[in-house]
């Protein structure tokens, strides 16, 4: 019995080993190349703070303003990430029909994801080094019998791999 | 200027009072009534915690399951709620496409909603004493340029006024 589940009655039979999440963030994908301008609105309307921001160059001659991989924005305790959405291939948009992915940080992703997939949820293709998604570690990806997509991956990473035209 | 935006470059002429959230929880809406079944696979796959649950009574002779309007999990330190889309005509839900909706709990409901007009997000309706949504007190809902829907809402009610069929 997983030892963070308190209620334990909806086990469906998943793996016993402890998962430990550090950090739950909501990474909400915008029209590439919006996500900026979302950044400035939410400052605007809810006073939002930005406290971290990854942006890579511009990854094809036709794309004239650096894509914004992520921005980690805070709104009273809570952090969201804004993102473009990247027509990199290794990007979560690929597989996001909502706009929204909850990104989940933890130190071992395979667990997680194992975890995960047991209790029913369907995995996204293999766990890879993640970047163009919320973070620039080990990620791998989740949809759950709801729809909601949750990207498991380790702690944000603050750099982003460059890659020019 | 807000003294809670900390980058002034963005203001767009949004209203200098200061308003001040004190939560920020993403609520999901699944298909009614698998609410329930959504809060044991959260906390089976990811190890969530209930924290709160709001059930309402049916208020239909034809539904058989009592509607969640609401269960707040835990997965770290971060809320969310879980909500049956419901066909009550104060559901949030009614302007949700996406399936989810971010709650901005604040005490000023009034001027954290005008601020965010001011800054170019859309009033979805009056301002109005919430049920069927996230929060049961006074609740306002904004659509941003970006498509996301904010509910802003005086904080977190436990109770629920059951209305029978």
């Amino acid at each position: 019995m997983a030892t963070e589940v308190t209620n334990g009655v909806d086990h469906n039979g998943a793996e016993n080993k402890t998962v430990t999440f550090t950090a739950v963030k909501p990474q909400l994908f915008v029209e590439a190349s919006k996500a900026n301008d979302a950044v400035s609105f939410y400052k605007s309307a809810f006073g939002a703070e930005e406290v971290n921001r990854v942006t890579c160059s511009k990854r094809k001659a036709d794309q004239e303003v650096p894509l914004l991989l992520s921005a980690e924005i805070k709104l009273g305790d809570t952090s969201i990430i804004v993102s473009d959405v990247s027509d990199d291939s290794n990007a979560s948009v690929k597989t996001v029909s909502s706009g929204l992915v909850f990104c989940l940080e933890t130190d071992d992703v395979e667990a997680a994801v194992e975890k995960a997939v047991k209790a029913g949820a369907v995995a996204d293709g293999e766990i890879s080094e993640g970047e163009g998604t919320c973070c620039g570690g080990r990620v791998g990806k989740v949809t759950d019998p709801y729809g909601v997509v949750w990207a498991i991956c380790t702690p944000t990473a603050k750099k982003c791999a460059n890659v020019e035209a």
